[in-house]
């Protein structure tokens, strides 16, 4: 889908512009150009983005989807890849979904290229349909404003992470189960994923805000100052989780360490009191010897049917506190 | 809670000035306005820091309570965000709290907000009062004095810290026991969390005592440099911890490890013991031999009663034992 | 084999030029020579890399084969280093071939020494064969050319290393068997192998891409800088890979360790349930008693009958739980 | 305890100056004062250091005793901290000890103030009273031969932590204990400790070696610059000794478990041969069957002789074997 | 030893000069003088050293053979401290030694000294007494020189190793056994040394290629770079080497890890099948129950030799499984 936007101050906002328009649009300085290619194939972006002149090298990169966060400064045009993330949760295993936003952002235009749809995108989509003030800063503004958003998305996801590691970790001491395990290198696998895009956008926020480049104004560097402190925000959340996931995991191995002990021990000192015994016993059971008929009260009914219950009691009561201490 | 104290040299300290009065009196450049909001929610907030023309950026991160420490340089104030911990040790769990202080320190004026009563904030405001000359030497010697006692306040609970340890390692050789593993793993996580902040903030202060604000006095950066020497000393002490709470896990695991291997040779040694036996005797047991009836005498009743004895004080002996040797 | 290659513009390709005409012909600045070595003992290629005025040292790392991507500027031309990969799969182990391409770029001239075929090297071989306008743009461009191919190689086998990751990962929580470990442990091998050579690769392409080199045209640094770009982003994909095949490991030994847990819980339990019991019995078989002759139809033939048939069903039985929970 | 030293070339050495004249001395630029404070309350040395001008920052680094090394720049004084280490080598365990050297140097003085003796004071100090020669080079030389002896201290401790090593790696072979690994983790202890104030101390006399101070003669950094080497030698061996003691461990656990796997082995081959050999004698041992009589000579007295002398022989002769593989 | 060397362009050799010529030797500028300390006590070098007006601190450095690699620049000399490494494989264990060797370097004039016999240096004096042209180039290029052996005699070291972890890794998988380890770790520490060395040499080296020093022809600059190359490719396949010998201990452990698992499943379904057999057959033993008579062929003569037969073949059978699995 391709949807295109189009604001000169003072003018009704056009929609759904014909992709020749684009180069003579952003010829007028005082417009706003919005182009937004979403699931296109990239026999239909080429055209569209070789009009605007973009160098071949950035248009392949962005036809791609293979980049990091990256930032390219083409002079008049910056080529921005940006990442964003979706989360499905199937029970145990977490689908991490890594996507890419290509940006171009000239002086009054810009162009957004990705594959799935994304909130971020829509949202400022929406509200700069509903309301033009978001369009009258420029275009380096509404990049501030889809970064923003895209940012903030995270935020939710962080928090489903924290929760899902406090209900593991209570878990971990009353129930460990091969299944927290599982959960635990999903969450692990996650929060990898995780930082290995944050760390770079965190540095394209970084240069946004502090270098000097000609398609942004430099009273705008403040908005991706107060983005880059987010990510970093976020990156320390993120060392926070993996040390509370890598705490998990130690615990984990830890409690079901202490429990193979307590099974061990158990094991140990049954044998080392019974084995003996069984010696005594089968002593005197050897046909050396033979019974003196004194004792064969021994060997009546009675006898028999307490000898049965015994061989029924106490297994079972045995069984019952073994399952009491949630070995079975 | 909003408290507002105000200093001019020579006359009355004023309190709780009312808020419109606020953007007047920073226009006073030879007083000193401290404005302090406790757990103030963040709609009587707003309109109370716009009056001073903060930036909307600075007051969101202010309002917001999200932020590690740092420190953004604005030209004529500063905005600087630390954290602070409270601990409260529940037995074996160490429950940390890591709240938020924004100050935004100007010329003559400095405002504090923070969501917990802090001690750090209350014993100066209080000597603030008792005694004007802590006000005398201008906002940022204020702003020194506030982070000096916050700094100081996590010496004591490095000491609690370090005591548990010195009690942990203790447990370690003598009772170990998955308790104790619960405890390492709880002051493992405190003292993280710990690092995480000092960290920052150890450069937050570096910035004060190093670089050119305008809204700090050179002479006064000798003292950010001694709490920034502080901080340094701090983090060597938390690496010091984490070291030994390191080293004790190890050292339980070590001991755990022993202690099973001592349980399994046991095993090993008594299995290997009988199991030879159990088959000699069982060999002798089986129907193709018949009693002579030559050793009756050793199937009479005073030794069916020696062979009951062994059976009853031969495991109660190896119960003994074992316990002896910490075993149950 | 020596073959090369000459173009000058306006003219064809000359080809299989005499070595002893390649100091002339680089003195044409307006034409453009290719020399490739392939698999030639160091005796042929001495005399004619001499003849092109290389500093010996430079020769001496080009014959010898025995070192790091890295980039000697030697004014007049480049010596660079760059490795290529080739990996053999056989079942279990990746056999990993680690060659080296040794390039002398020089204004008007290129010359390549390989130990074994390289594919990058024979397809911009044949393209520039067909089509001269691959030659157009000079040396430094045909540089370019050849490692963008040699880099792009690179992905073909990033993806087949994932491919066996996600083969295996579903393989440990099914079927974790000691070849699995086998398996995780070549990947291994071959993802540190690749990572040390495309961290120094990346360094060469970076010098490139921002380096002021006299044979490098300004212009064409842009091709670098691209090139560079894909060899983070392989970086990236290869930590991502080493992670996940951390992870798997983590999660094989878990598993593995699970299942041993899950074995001696049931060695513990039968033994703590049998041992008992075989006190008892054992207790009753010794000959201190007499049978009674009460219960002689305990001895009977039917029940020895089905004493036979519970010797024999019982551990066929066990053992074929024990084989659906896949311990044998 | 506080002693004084006042040399002025020509004159002889004045000792035990009352604390008043400091100031009047430290004006003389030709003379050369040297203050020690030896475990002195602060209250007593508080008014002294506030005599020579000293910033009570300092003065309070100085009292307090909780600084890692470092050197603080004062103008026309440094004010230097140092750590020293005693260790106490109670059997198994280590005690060390880490103490404070404070250091305030100026043109033409020295005051250092310690806890506790040090013999690197202790024996400058006498050679200086020996040999005014000592005192000739300025209060910078004096500094460096403090310095020099309390480096050259580390030495014989880091040979006596190598020997034990040794030591230790021998035991782990042979015969591996829980005291071996006691004493393994003290080493580690305290091969980290010193590590810690190795690496600061090293930075300040890299400092001292490199930067410009109006207190250190330029043509004196060479010394510090030696000291620094020392420094970086003690550094490397420390890390080396840290590396062997790090591997001493893998070792010992491997050791450790190796002799499991051999215990388990041992115990997993008893069972498996014996256990269905007591089925066998079980089975024949049923009272389905009747003896025939036939074999009455299985049950005389000389086998059951031989029968009770293989109960005794078989389990002493295990025990002995288990004996000499050293598992008992 | 001392044996000196002097070489004066168009006269012979000059051998074993009187070491108070020196002085006035090295004012000639067109000489070279290379003076060798092998093996010599300290009370022979000083003077010499001290006759050439060395820093009495560079002197103290090259007599006490406790220095990690270092270059000092003096101005009109340089001090070098390199090492070199030599291995004695005694079976299992790799005896490593690492000695020093101190090299003054003047314009022209070089002074090495050394405590164990050097295959550098021997062959390096070697070439130069037969061809003087070695000698023709300067101090610095003799410096070179031996420096070239020096590292060159590493890359048989390395390869042997690489062979060494070659054939463990093959034994790991089908024999694996405590000597592996043992021959692993000494691998390790092997490794860990050489990398110790290798990176200040490197160091060293780098300075030589890239910094300006007086005694240092520019133009030979070049040479050290070609080392400085050289420890780079070490350096590499150092850390190669040290990741193999890691793999291989992973490997080790999991195979051990692995066989362990087997022998523990082989004794619980042993013990699981026989155990409640055991019970079976226990209980109908008792003498509740007495023999019916009419099975009495069950313990005729055949089928006691049939049980014999039995339980002998029954754990031979048994113990020569377990042998073909390679577990005793």
């Amino acid at each position: 889908m391709i949807r295109s936007l189009y604001y000169t101050p003072g003018k009704p906002i056009r929609k759904d512009i014909p992709p020749q328009e684009f180069p003579k649009l952003t010829r007028n300085h005082r417009g706003l150009l919005w182009v937004d290619f979403a699931d296109e194939p990239p026999e239909t972006c080429l055209p569209i983005l070789q009009g605007f002149g973009f160098h071949h090298l950035a248009i392949e990169d962005a036809l791609q989807q293979t980049h990091s966060p990256k930032l390219d400064d083409w002079g008049n045009y910056l080529y921005i890849v940006l990442n964003y993330m979706t989360i499905a949760d199937n029970g145990s295993d977490w689908e991490t979904d890594i996507d890419e936003l290509d940006v171009f952002l000239g002086q009054n235009y810009i162009v957004t290229h990705h594959d799935n749809p994304m909130t971020a995108i829509d949202e400022t989509w929406d509200s700069s349909n509903r309301d033009e003030r978001n369009l009258h800063d420029g275009a380096d503004h509404l990049l501030y404003k889809i970064t923003d958003k895209l940012v903030a998305d995270y935020m939710p996801l962080v928090e489903k992470i924290d929760s899902s590691i406090d209900q593991i970790e209570d878990q971990v001491f009353d129930k460990p189960s091969p299944r927290t395990l599982e959960k635990l290198f999903a969450l692990k696998r996650v929060l990898l994923a995780m930082r290995r895009i944050l760390l770079p956008q965190r540095e394209v926020m970084n240069k946004l805000a502090r270098d000097d480049y000609q398609v942004i104004d430099p009273k705008d560097r403040i908005f991706f100052r107060d983005i880059y402190d987010h990510l970093v925000r976020l990156h320390d959340l993120n060392e926070s989780l993996r040390d509370l996931v890598g705490g998990a995991l130690d615990t984990y191995l830890s409690v079901i360490n202490n429990r193979m002990n307590d099974i061990m021990k158990t094991l140990t000192i049954i044998t080392t009191l019974f084995m003996p015994l069984a010696f005594v016993t089968g002593f005197f059971g050897m046909n050396f010897f033979e019974p003196l008929g004194l004792m064969r009260n021994w060997t009546t009914n009675p006898v028999f049917y307490i000898m049965l219950a015994i061989t029924v009691l106490l297994p079972t009561g045995m069984y019952l506190w073994m399952r009491r201490r949630t070995w079975i």
